[in-house]
């Protein structure tokens, strides 16, 4: 895949033509529940309201109002039990999906885009309609994908939510680094007059490539992406750039079995 | 049984004389706190006071203040362990009988009327005593068996419950229909922007004895009703009367492993 | 142990000298994190912090700020997986060293005294630091020995957790009495309309030392410390004293597989 058909549809142009023009792209597709349920759920962790880009697949994109964080959840073709999609993008109200799909139990279920241009979201005895929103008036999520890696490492999603929630207890902000000399990913933070530490070595870590990395993020963010990480995968931590000042934290994971793929880029908080 | 057993005593006059001389009506039974629990938890749906019934078992009956819904919740005598009890009728605080009952766990309960004309409530080591209302200040339940079934369904409390909840998420009202020509029962809600319907064809149902009606009732009072229905029994639906602006919604279900029923009737709520 | 040792160190004085000077006094221990949960949990019903003694295992001593209640929980030194330290006494902010032993799940957690004299508890990859609070500026805990017994009794503590449970759902307050002719415990409680009444026998006691005496304890008080005593161990309930206007209740029970023992003393509440 490439970095331009991870970004939102064909530009906002054609775009646009879609959204008013429903009828004209298909959309009838069927998956486990849990799978759709996952992704949006992990897109609701930055935002309300997301870009739903089908194509090959769905992938929903968010980013948060303040520009901090964003998340793209992919469900690769693969990941569907029927699939039958003319490629558009669409604004999604991630909560009203996130009820449509609860409904579904641990079913399979249908996502469809009706006549009426309304999504349809159908399990078993129940048809859940809404509409989408207009595409434009979401925040689109244009993937930094340049940047080099200062350094990376693989970790299992539950060290990773253990280490947020240890500086949770202290602190809003939370110290990612990586000693290139000891080969250890450190995520440390500093309360008023607690500090908590947690030193990650070769041993604890799937895998490590180390380069000497330091910067600080928001714990507030952090708590609701790990959160929205499914437990028992690992999950590989990208520092990008590795710049003075702090760099971009991307995380990356499988969902869906293997079919599906999460990515978060969180900015750096700039020390005070 | 009969309509006339099933309403409240023999009348208003001989109620009260009970309820002023309670040691002319003896009353000490035993039964499996479980089975009681569920009785006293189901009329605390609708009402925070019930009338108790006693006589070849025992009738909890509720009427909600605005008379939208009632509750009749009826334990066969054998139902009981243990069973001497005179007929009368008493007015029950259940948030106190559900307390008493708590305190059993999953023993068997014992419930008597004390020479103080207080209920004694015991199990094990807890003996827990607590005044009857009296039963005059308790709203009455005539329960209305008179009207004809336009049309019934037997479906699965869970099946209803979901039906229930899809609603919720949508709007303050659902509808019911039943299709005679396409034998299927509907329960649908809109909402500003969303929909939600679900489709229950005979494959779905347990019975169906289909008529033409459609009716509109308040999602916070299925809620309430439904949320009280155990899982995993079949449970009646029937559309009493069926005139032109909706009619009463009765549902009937087991409980107490057979030996108890539950009835619920629920009145339409007028298009706006 | 003689009640001297059972008391906060040595002095106020050579308590003072070694929390300033903490490098003096060494403590380096591991153990069960879940032992030391309980401790920390247990003390934490009644006060927000506790003074830590430590000399051939550890005791947190925790008084309510009302002077109402006291608690002792004592780690015998069998109860750690390693035992390095010299006599001192600490002030430990509750929530704090809970926070810390939190993050070590299920595991073995270390607790250390750091060169910079603030604790260091660290479980597998976590390290949390946090400084003591000044040991004289936490109440001491001056446990009451002396008193004669005037009946005493052993309970499992669930049916102990259920008489306060009962309890609390009609009343502030709890009356205890033993029954020197009737051997037996018994809890009750009375409310504006409401009694509660748990009678234990001598078959519902593990033992029974049966002295006429009867007390009044606060409701609230006996809730937060008989949710802070572990499910499954019997409880040796103690009247101490059994004076006219009521008698200190003590409560005493093991904890970490019978390597701790849990001590609790409350004041009866005179009666209106």
């Amino acid at each position: 895949m490439t970095a331009r058909q991870r970004q939102d549809g064909d530009g906002e142009g054609s775009t646009a033509n879609r959204t008013t023009e429903p009828a004209s792209g298909g959309l009838d597709v069927r998956l486990g529940a849990e799978r759709l349920a996952t992704a949006v759920d992990a897109a609701a962790a930055v935002a309300d309201e997301c870009r739903l880009t089908v194509g090959d697949g769905m992938a929903f994109r968010a980013r948060d109002p303040a520009d901090v964080a964003m998340a793209e959840l992919r469900l690769d073709r693969e990941a569907f039990d029927a699939y039958e999609a003319d490629e558009a993008t669409f604004g999604v109200a991630l909560d009203r999906l996130g009820d449509a799909v609860s409904l579904a139990g641990d079913e399979s279920v249908r996502l469809r885009l009706g006549e009426d241009g309304r999504f349809d979201v159908s399990a078993g005895a129940v048809e859940y309609a809404f509409a989408p929103i207009a595409t434009e008036a979401v925040r689109a999520v244009e993937w930094v994908d340049a940047g080099s890696v200062a350094a990376s490492a693989t970790m299992a999603a539950g060290d990773l939510r253990r280490a947020v929630r240890a500086a949770d207890l202290v602190a809003d902000h939370a110290t990612f680094a990586v000693d290139a000399d000891e080969r250890t990913l450190t995520v440390a933070a500093s309360g008023d007059t607690d500090d908590v530490r947690l030193d990650f070595d070769e041993s604890d870590l799937d895998a490590l490539d180390a380069g000497a990395v330091e910067s600080l993020y928001s714990v507030d963010y952090l708590r609701d992406i790990v959160g929205a990480i499914p437990s028992g995968v690992p999950v590989t931590v990208e520092f990008v750039g590795g710049g003075e000042g702090g760099c971009p934290l991307s995380l990356e994971h499988a969902f869906a079995g293997g079919d599906g793929t999460g990515r978060w880029l969180l900015a750096p908080r700039i020390r005070r």
